[in-house]
């Protein structure tokens, strides 16, 4: 039935190795042949037949026909999976960053070469969500795609909003435990789920936008007046990405935290926890829910990727080619909070409107309509120490 | 891009309208050419010219491609099935109860005639589950599928543990808002469920079980006592259909109500809402949550499938083509609560071990061990008036 898959996997980390237990006691059809490693020196927990520092052991040999990439280094990872595909080998990342920088060329030499790459595990660990996008949603219909998809600052968002820790503290904890980076800029800074949402919008949409063109505010400014006016309303902090159709055929895209009312859905997800938050027509809301981050969900997400192409499953990217393509823009309203102590900054940061003003010695907020397009134009006034923004419903 | 889709359908309610309309707003590359209905005299929204009491109408009419099926009746919807996938038309079905019990003809009739027949909204309305089963879970992979099928009995069980309503109360008010039919049996019998289950079944493991085969008990026999008992253990009842691999490639399936505890994600699924619990290897719990009865979410469902037939999208059912079937089988003991008020019942029933015992004037019950065999064989006896039985953890 299934082709035999043979398999070259760069990296060796939990997920390897988890993939390769699993493969070994499932009637898959799969072999793993070599891990590339960087280090050979250290000590492994399987045979060092199975383990070279040579990419080429693994690019350059024809038995291999699955190229599994579960390094860090962005550059890296390009470089293989691009060696990979043009050799004719199929190729699983979850590499987001890598993907989300380089999608519009990796999809045209998936197309040059035939081959296919599948990434299921760089957004959301193990909810199927591109998958959802393109085989399930129509673009037409599709309204918009929203959720949690970083499951570091969710769990520093839990630990302050239901265990009344600081935000230095949460952080702290979460880097303990592991869920953070030493670096945290990545996940709590929104860079991270903004290279989901460029991955999301490219399969929701068909459009493919540089992240750098993508507006991402996270919740490293957050502060305790911030989380006192959230508690007083009842509500929670999340940081959401939205990736969102207006007017027919413009999409909205960027991410900011937001203020969630006990009736959103988002507002049970919790911890490390990820949940994709879908509105399509006739739908109402549809929601997957899993974990995000760790080795065995985004283990699980590369094993269904590899365990479909034993079918030669690719993606078809068929909204990319769709007759009416949709575009990116920035020309949308949004109402937000904006926490700041400087009053000066209300006269660098255009608002539509003001609905509300408040200033103590303490803080002073204001909530208020504004552009995408200004927040864009000012993040560097308004993504700074002693400033917080967050939307509002 | 698309094949352009000329579409005949059967029934126009809710649905059949709400399809025509969305179809007319959005650029889709679809045209509803008829609709075939019962009563030709009822007053329409529509033109009379596009509805017709012909069936030959669509089946005949070489220029439809495809057939949308959306009428009650099992066996009539099985006919117009058949003929559609034997004239060489694809067809979109929500039929559930049809889908169940005919599944393995209808696989061999598009293998044969190479007619696709796509079903999403029969299962769990707007939830993709069906996709997500048939391209993306590996059948060796995944441990079991659960969760809340029926909309009806989980509005009638959210009246009764969050309102304190009687199961009597609860079941008519549900009738009156139209979440339940006037004899309510399909859905509080378990029957509804089932269906789903069979289906779901079929594109989980490849496993197709005759639905008379399948135990169902419901919550129609659902007392003050059981409500009691489950409050006073800060659990909530529900109806709970399971299709979970035992022993590598045995399956067990049956619809029984559950305790079900506040750490558990369905325990917060409520009212006519859906969600369903899929376990697979690595990805701990993934949970799919929506809108499971009533037109739209149906619809959205329905118009999925129809836009996925635009691009030839046809099931594999690759799990019921692997080389390594797995099987029935009802060897499987379950920990259960058995409420009755006949002492007798339990030299009839044949428990394997018994770890509490309760009696009262009002009410008595027991808890412990019985296989699944066993309560099918005594399903009369079990699934009785003054006789309630449900799963414990």
């Amino acid at each position: 039935m299934s082709n035999k898959l043979v398999i070259g996997m760069f990296g060796f980390g939990v997920v390897g190795q988890g993939l390769y237990d699993i493969i070994k006691t499932k009637d898959l059809n799969l072999e793993i042949k070599k891990f590339v490693i960087k280090n050979q020196d250290k000590k492994r927990s399987l045979p060092s037949s199975l383990f070279t520092t040579d990419a080429n052991a693994v690019l350059q040999d024809p038995e291999i026909n699955t190229v599994v990439e579960l390094i860090d280094d962005a550059d890296a990872a390009y470089d293989i999976t691009v060696k990979a595909l043009k050799a004719g080998k199929n190729v699983v990342s979850a590499n987001k960053k890598m993907l989300a920088n380089n999608l519009e060329s990796l999809v045209n030499i998936q197309h040059e070469t035939g081959s296919s790459l599948l990434y299921e595990g760089s957004v959301c660990g193990s909810i199927p969500i591109i998958r959802n996008l393109e085989e399930y949603y129509d673009n037409e219909l599709l309204h918009s795609v929203s959720g949690i998809f970083n499951g570091s600052s969710n769990y520093i968002l839990s630990k302050v909003f239901n265990e009344g820790q600081s935000y230095d503290d949460a952080l702290k904890q979460a880097q303990d435990y592991g869920f953070a980076e030493t670096d945290p800029t990545l996940d709590v800074g929104g860079y991270d789920p903004k290279f989901k949402l460029a991955i999301v919008a490219y399969h929701a949409y068909g459009l493919y936008v540089n992240p750098d063109k993508i507006l991402n505010i996270g919740i490293d400014k957050l502060g305790d007046a911030d989380v006192k006016f959230a508690k007083e309303k009842n509500l929670k902090i999340k940081l959401l990405p939205l990736a969102k159709e207006v007017d027919g055929n413009q999409i909205v895209l960027y991410v900011l935290p937001k203020f969630v009312p006990k009736e959103s859905i988002l507002y049970a997800v919790e911890n490390e926890n990820n949940g994709v938050l879908v509105r399509a027509a006739f739908a109402d809301e549809q929601f997957f829910y899993g974990k995000g981050a760790g080795g065995h969900p985004t283990g699980s997400a590369v094993l269904s990727d590899i365990t479909a192409l034993r079918y030669g499953y690719k993606y078809e990217y068929k909204k990319h080619l769709v007759d009416k393509p949709v575009e990116y823009t920035t020309h949308y309203q949004l109402r937000v909070y904006l926490r700041f102590s400087d009053e000066s900054l209300l006269e660098k940061v255009n608002f539509d409107n003001i609905e509300e003003r408040y200033s103590s010695k303490d803080f002073n907020y204001i909530i208020g309509q504004i552009s995408l397009k200004e927040i864009i134009e000012k993040k560097e006034l308004i993504d700074q120490q002693g400033v917080f923004i967050a939307q509002m419903d």
